[in-house]
């Protein structure tokens, strides 16, 4: 039985639409509700229970929505909160995690696989987790990279500055002998050039983003969740902080035009 | 009367400890409660109201001590929430923005002011309105440093990378002629060195942390409110998140040892 209802994708703020993008990229033809709780973001440095309290309530909003299936595109929500979610609902939910770790695993000829994230991904140790669950015999090296984030909002992906913090960052990594690097943040896709200059072009990149689209494209075709073909799509964008902005900047993230942006109250 | 009450102070996470730091050097005599909100913390980019309902809902908390003073030491909640504040208490209610205003009036010689801080802070435009109450001939030029609180966070102060993002910050303020900035966050006093560097000499620095410590030692003179001599002070960190990391990382923002801090719920 196809289903025409929306794909629900919950993230801490802006960076998931990376995500929503890759999702759209590859199922044009379904609708989405995307949520960003930009009120509360970033989720990064908060601590496990903060954001599963803040998950559950942004999803309970999404539910609203009749989604058929739900997307968590913000890795430390994925990292904390992703077995919460999946315990509270009855529709298939993915996070970003598992689908990164499940490429690198796939491309890594070395077994020597390197992690950027948030501290709060990090801390969580859900990446080396789920590749260790994988492929116990390869090695995870993480680092978490604060200033990508920021250097990502403020359109600085390219250029010295950039270059500067990126080789501050992953010249250990580098030097570690990695040949896979998970972008391990939503963020991160914006300055995918500048990072594959910085490691050069022996190390592969596996972007989290692109990596979740594909999952749910299975998961929707396994569970015959695909919507009908012909039927006209809707993209609805929700936030829990005043809504300006949040189109102008997004359009970057999400690799086109992003309509009206509403705001939902969760307090 | 004299009043051994302590002195309350609000900030949405670390960066207050350099104000509460400069309140302690100023009044060693005096105990104070240091509330951070770091379950939600940064307030840089959310909204006045949800600010202003963050900021009552963390000073309820601080009143349960009986403070007999409160300093608002985050420049976002200063700028949004300082007015209810000081509707809904009683007692004296001081922010970083006008002691930080009046400091740059009283030093500015050409009467070109910049103002450097989050983006919320300069969105506020709270930073020109206290300085044209002051001087309204004044010029007043804001930028927001995004990246300015991750370098800080990540101990990363001195050297090409913090000179580097300062100059791409600060080259046009410098460029506008500007003889005197206004450190309008609580994380710059750290980088202080690295922006006189960047600045050059003849533009005057001004910490908005010294002078909010300065004009409340003056209230509490004229108040009467300073602590009898010689009573034993107490010094109590409360957070809104896990407490782990806050004592190690916040002792750089406090110029010294920050006891046990203890989780509060505000939920």
């Amino acid at each position: 039985m196809a289903n025409s209802d929306p794909i629900g994708i919950f993230d801490s703020g802006i960076g998931g639409l990376t995500v929503a993008s890759s999702i759209v990229r590859r199922l044009p033809g379904e609708s989405i509700v995307y949520l960003g709780d930009t009120a509360r973001v970033p989720y990064g440095a908060k601590s496990p229970a903060t954001v599963i309290r803040y998950a559950r309530a942004c999803v309970q909003k999404l539910m609203a929505y009749r989604v058929k299936a739900l997307v968590v595109a913000c890795n430390t929500a994925s990292a904390y909160a992703l077995h919460a979610l999946q315990h509270d609902l009855a529709i298939p939910v993915v996070g970003v995690i598992e689908p990164g770790a499940r490429r690198a695993v796939a491309v890594s000829r070395t077994g020597r696989i390197g992690v950027i994230a948030t501290a709060g991904t990090v801390a969580s140790g859900e990446y080396p987790a789920a590749i260790g669950d994988l492929a116990p015999e390869m090695r995870v090296l993480c680092r978490a990279c604060p200033l990508f984030v920021p250097l990502v909002e403020e359109g600085w992906t390219e250029g010295e500055l950039p270059e500067l913090v990126a080789r501050a960052y992953l010249s250990d990594l580098v030097k570690d002998a990695i040949d896979t690097l998970v972008l391990g943040c939503t963020h991160y896709p914006l300055l995918r050039e500048t990072i594959q200059r910085v490691v050069g072009p022996d190390i592969a990149i596996v972007d989290s983003a692109e990596s979740t689209a594909e999952v749910l494209v299975q998961l929707l075709e396994v569970a015959d969740l695909l919507r009908p073909e012909g039927e006209p799509t809707e993209r609805t964008f929700l936030v829990t902080d005043a809504p300006d902005g949040f189109a102008s900047v997004g359009r970057r993230f999400f690799g086109g035009e992003i309509g009206r942006v509403q705001w939902v109250d969760l307090s």
